[in-house]
């Protein structure tokens, strides 16, 4: 009667989902709509930054060479003979002890090479004095000293956040090749479902994984297309599976994985002719997680229950949909912390706990079974303990992921 | 010729700009596009869950009483007179010795009070024998476990991600209360700026603050209002601040507020009658950050410098705009880490260095000085040197304020 399943490590499972995540192609945005996407393409400097030495400091340009000399006990005087700001450029060459008043970000004129800063001048209506000599170069921002024309800033793969939209600006990207994003599609199965909108009746609860999941990928930029929730019959199911699966890169399914008599995913996965990757993993909770894949589209199916459902999201799905997306950097982003409780309860399976970390230490964040939906909604974590058969002591060093940050990390290490 | 100013800590000018903040009111949207938003409403639990006494297991429901004497050698037998999944509900008692078949998630019939594992079961037919003792409640998710009628899941000013989804799924919310995102207009000054589309020329440069500011709101979930570019004439800038002060709830300015002979912005705050609440922070870079209040609205004068205009953000404008929309942890996550490398440059403003964080060790993110735009793109987190003349070492533990992170904290504490 019971089906009996091989559990793998959650590392071999991520490994054998990731090995069949192949990249979807890319396309092209406006700059001001690529934020969060994923590079398609490299940034290279396409000039010198700064494209012009120039000043980093309100003061006077002048030729170093006149300094020489300058001291307390013998001052030099200069006449400015121009005045501008960052934009503006001197046409001609400074004389001798001549100088011109620029401020921040303004270009030299072509034969300055220092700038005396205000405070280092003695001002007196068109002309200061200096009390210091003045090494060539002295007070410059020097053309290219921050990036160099032809530098490789960011490679393909590489998430956008603020500051590469700042280096696209800064080199003239006015639209950005970037990764296509999967259309993800979302069955979820039972016949205990009801829709938000529905009042609740007997035996009945509503549909949370259906939005939950929506919001995973909302979190990762990705929407989606929800499909009417399945009652656990299987042709019907089977139909609607093979609809999503032409409409959509990766079909999501939550429950319906496990051994039950009305689990029917496993018989969709026969029926489809399906390649399980896995049906069992050795880990708390989600060890049902199923993932197949079929005509190189992927199927999860991801537990009925939300915290197991939420965790098989984060574990194989996020990772998988970044790795179509070319992102170099799929995986969870990983700490440590002091454990700030004691947790008695030990398992031969590794578990993942919803938890609240707080920058050093982390706790479970509340009722912790896997059918629990109050503690994914109070969460930013999730706490690693390492199956076995040992209790972890308040004070103990886990394993942190953290959740909903936007920059991940490149290898899997748990 | 040079003004002077009086720095601030940056934990007063945290506290000066967040006292201004007012809170905007509040919009429904519906659930699907609630992700990322902040509550403006409580989510309380609108009924139990379990909303019913259900079984955790695929197994046998029975009337605990039935196994009393159940030992290996003395089998007690059970009749299965039923066989449901989640979502049904069975009509009618159990007898003495009888027992429904259930998957997870059913409801238990209306006096059957424990659940016989299938393991802990020998089936045979339509009967099965135990061998044990079951106590009342064994094996059952009892109603309310969770969460019970009534109880407060997620106060207003709660940022929503995918838990919270789910908990407003559970509880039938299609629509919800969350506060209004803030009008925020970008206006960038400076003759120097091009805009991205126009070719270099000399003494010129890209706008590149313009977009990474909207990079910065895109990521808070809130879209911006681009000002044309203004030029360093005080009369244009001041119309145009007018007027973005008439259509937006926050203005941001970049460049123009330091001291320079064409840095308008202070006259501008000047003319308006705005209220300057900080002119100068002991920090770096970004000390000429300005924040000026006027008729209820901010102007953020931040600096023309590229790393110092995403710190002013992220430090000053980041969470007025959260504390605006009554989000509860308005501020950047801390966390400690190892110092990677000795920085020997001592400073006595308290220094922000762009860094990247790998969840133990911290590094700065390459070339630092604050018009260096390329340490932007590479960073992922700001590590925080206090002002003073030491040096820092590798392997010091300093504070690091985490970028592109979901949810915040509830205090400022640098």
């Amino acid at each position: 009667m019971i089906e009996l399943r091989t559990p793998i490590t959650v590392s071999e499972a991520v490994e054998r989902v990731m090995a069949h995540a192949r990249e979807l192609g890319a396309e092209t945005v406006p700059l001001d709509e690529s934020f969060g996407r994923i590079m398609a393409q490299p940034l290279k400097a396409t000039h010198d930054v700064p494209p012009f030495d120039r000043s980093p400091y309100d003061g006077f340009a002048i030729r170093s060479e006149d300094s020489r000399g300058a001291s307390g006990a013998s001052r030099k005087a200069f006449t400015v003979i121009g005045h501008y700001g960052a934009g503006a450029v001197f046409e001609g060459e400074l004389g001798p002890m001549q100088a011109v008043r620029i401020m921040t970000g303004a270009a030299l004129p072509s034969n300055a090479d220092a700038v005396v800063m205000f405070e280092q001048a003695s001002i007196n209506g068109n002309s200061f004095m200096i009390r210091k000599e003045f090494a060539p170069l002295e007070n410059l921002s020097l053309k290219g000293e921050d990036m160099a024309e032809g530098e490789m800033l960011a490679a393909p793969g590489s998430f956008i956040q603020p500051g590469i939209v700042a280096l696209l600006a800064t080199f003239g990207y006015t639209d950005v090749k970037v990764a296509r994003r999967p259309v993800v599609g979302i069955l979820s199965t039972g016949t205990e479902l009801l829709d938000v909108h529905e009042p609740l009746s007997p035996g009945k609860i509503r549909n949370s994984n259906g939005p939950m999941i929506a919001a995973q990928l909302a979190r990762m930029g990705i929407s989606c297309r929800m499909y009417k929730t399945a009652g656990d019959e299987l042709e019907s199911c089977l139909d609607m599976v093979r609809q999503a699966m032409e409409e959509c890169d990766c079909l999501i399914t939550t429950g319906g994985v496990s051994v039950g008599d009305f689990d029917f995913l496993p018989a969709i996965y026969e029926r489809l002719g399906a390649k399980v990757l896995f049906n069992k993993v050795s880990m708390r909770p989600g060890s049902v997680t199923t993932v197949s894949v079929h005509s190189g589209k992927y199927l999860f199916g991801l537990s009925g229950n939300p915290s197991a459902c939420y965790i098989g999201f984060e574990l194989f799905t996020r990772p998988v949909l970044l790795k179509m997306m070319g992102a170099t950097k799929p995986y969870l982003p990983r700490t440590t912390a002091r454990l700030g409780e004691t947790l008695a309860k030990a398992n031969p399976f590794t578990r993942f706990i919803r938890a609240v970390y707080d920058g050093s230490s982390v706790r479970s964040a509340g009722f912790n079974k896997s059918n629990a939906v109050s503690s994914i909604a109070r969460g930013n974590a999730l706490m690693v303990l390492p199956g076995g058969s040992r209790h972890f002591a308040e004070g103990d060093t886990v394993d942190v992921l953290l959740l909903g940050v936007e920059e991940g990390t490149d290898c899997w290490i748990i």
